[in-house]
């Protein structure tokens, strides 16, 4: 099946938003073997509306919508749909008392707009948003499915996943054979990558598809296969990332689609470590990220913010004399500090990062971008300096994901 | 003029990258007065591009094209330019040059997939890329022009702001009288809001617009102006400016676009106050947000996260009966953590986080999304309980926003 995305709001073609419930929705469809054939964002503007629904309809099966359904004033997607699919406009029941019970649950008042959030064209089967108060809407016209979600990502996850998707795939079938495996890569670049596995490529089974997926610090390989035959979908697939696996050696850092935190997360427990950072410039960037994970506390003790000097000095134990000689941003300080927060919190191993990432802070010999990071193990501490161009995100980004890899490097040397 | 956007590259619509470049490029087109009328993401697929660029050329003024132009062999966007502008492929020399300056100062070979990057269509004017190696494409047709830029967000944020606005700019000339303004606003509901200012709204001169923008614990207000008239824009701007901060009061957290950890940077400099966070549930997001901030260094100290609790007892001195009889996530226990963290890194205030994000560790009476915070100044320290609606990540984003609204709030009271 082929899928347009039509995401509706003023907000996200001026920039204000970023629209991630495309992509959500396409990862939800992929194995189905279903493809977003294009993602098109209008503003909260009718013609531009029925323009972009028409449009889907036309080009491909399933038209899926999401945002313009708000109980502000200029939300006008309703109305549009009315006018494609003819009919008027009623007072859905259920849909006020699921919103009634939503206010009275986050002890709010309704007020008349919240209850227009009732109202649906009657020529719509209303489906129920669980977490939120504007309903879904599922049309149908020659043998094509229209569905408006709203836009709040967290309930259009949640009404797709559980909702919206189980009805289309009885809806519309699904083909037999699908998968995808992928590959976490790293110390590499995306030409050298390309151009060592073309050949490679071209040898696949028809059925197979590699695609490059670089992100900052390291590549996603991902093989997706699609056929009628799930056994030999699953043999190609495995057989491909054996090949890899072999081509690419230590290059690997995980042959499933994990983020670094992840695969770092993995080391640790596989090992009965315990893990605490110690961060100057990349700020607690590290740890939020690996405190993203569910459970990571079996493996985390924690982590010191040092911003200032007293507080490398204070807390992590950094010597003075050493933090003036030297300045914060060398590795010698780095090692103390990934060292001293290993005391400090009890921890079996660290990491940590000092550096300047902009856009103050430069001197001559140390420019923006640059960072010093040192890993500790019960065995050892290593220190290593790095440049990282870009502006402050970026190097605080980049330098994260350096330090994750790096840390689960030394695990897996030691 | 009217903008289209095309975004191009499979990893989109299979939800494994999330487009930000048209949002970049909106912010940056909105002070000329342009509108970005549609977003539109497609495949790298010839005929796919064909049509997206064609409809744009129809449907707007501008295109502008990001994506397809990497150095691996399904990028076929370079092709798809050249038929529809017509002639043919030829090697830039001023391209290749700087692909191999970039790839020397990176350290990296040159390879051929590399210099095929060096091809261009002879219908168009190149333009440098400085940050990466794609060059960018600038194709005129029946007055439309159509501009190609590469993937990559930060090349593509930088080569749009530096080359091509410019060029833009001066290609069509601008509107003479433009003007924004953004209120941050807490404590009150879309709806709400929505409600009471309709019908100021609608009294509002036609030239102005108002847009709810709501964020996960805030909204921002936002109101654009155009017309001819500079002053005019400017006079009834600050006027519904001012309405709109009589009628809300302390509801205003800023009045300008700020974020709400720029909003406490600003508080705390003002009263020439230090600051520090202990972080449990949160895992360091909050400092993590702070630390985005360039500069912020002058006011922050760092943070401890302290994810277990011997950190909670051994860094923040948290008592170990307290911890034993309430557990961490209790008020006593934050506002422990927010004196402790105070005292251990010397900082004139702080705040504290102890909840459970999820999915695990719920209690019968502290269910997931139950947060207990502290604020801690010199003069006082004082806490609450929450309870935040989602998943883990929606938890930690929703609670550390309120920590920092919450902040700013005691600071403004004391």
């Amino acid at each position: 099946m082929e899928v347009a995305i039509v995401v509706i709001g003023d907000e996200l073609l001026i920039g204000q938003v970023v629209d991630t419930n495309s992509g959500d929705i396409a990862r939800m469809i992929a194995p189905a073997g279903w493809t977003v054939k294009y993602v098109e964002s209008v503003h909260d503007d009718s013609s531009a509306i029925k323009g972009a629904v028409e449009r889907g309809m036309e080009s491909a099966d399933i038209v899926l919508m999401t945002g313009g359904l708000g109980p502000t004033k200029d939300d006008i997607t309703k109305e549009t749909l009315r006018e494609i699919f003819g009919g008027g406009m009623v007072l859905d029941s259920g849909v006020l008392e699921h919103v009634r019970s939503v206010f009275q649950r986050r002890g709010l008042n309704m007020n008349a707009l919240t209850e227009s959030q009732a109202m649906v064209p009657d020529s719509c089967t209303v489906i129920r948003n669980e977490l939120g108060t504007a309903p879904v809407m599922w049309f149908e016209k020659e043998g094509k499915v229209v569905v408006a979600m709203p836009g709040v990502p967290f309930e259009t996850r949640h009404a797709f996943r559980n909702e919206v998707l189980p009805r289309l795939l009885s809806r519309f079938g699904q083909r037999s054979a699908i998968g995808h495996r992928t590959l976490v890569v790293t110390d590499i670049t995306e030409s050298d990558l390309a151009e060592n596995l073309e050949q490679w490529e071209s040898s696949l089974p028809e059925h197979l598809h590699l695609a490059y997926l670089p992100q900052a610090g390291y590549i996603r390989l991902r093989l997706d296969g699609i056929g009628d035959d799930s056994l030999m979908v699953d043999r190609d697939l495995d057989n491909a990332v054996s090949w890899l696996q072999d081509w690419l050696g230590d290059k690997v850092l995980a042959t499933a689609d994990l983020t670094p935190e992840q695969v770092l997360a993995d080391e640790l427990r596989r090992r009965g470590l315990t893990f605490a950072t110690a961060e100057s410039c990349t700020g607690g960037n590290v740890v939020h990220r690996l405190t993203l994970l569910p459970g990571i506390s079996d493996v985390l003790c924690g982590s010191v913010v040092s911003y200032s000097n007293e507080v490398k000095h204070n807390v992590l134990g950094v010597d003075n004399e050493t933090l003036s000689r030297l300045g914060a941003v060398s590795e010698p300080v780095a090692r103390m500090m990934a060292e001293g927060v290993r005391k400090a919190l009890g921890a079996g191993c660290a990491i940590s990062t000092s550096g300047i990432a902009g856009p103050g802070g430069a001197t001559p010999d140390k420019p923006v971008g640059t960072v010093c990071m040192a890993f500790s193990t019960p065995q050892a501490t290593r220190s290593a300096t790095f440049r990282f161009p870009g502006d402050r995100q970026r190097v605080i980004d980049r330098a994260s994901t350096v330090a994750l890899i790096e840390m689960v490097k030394l695990l897996r040397q030691s």
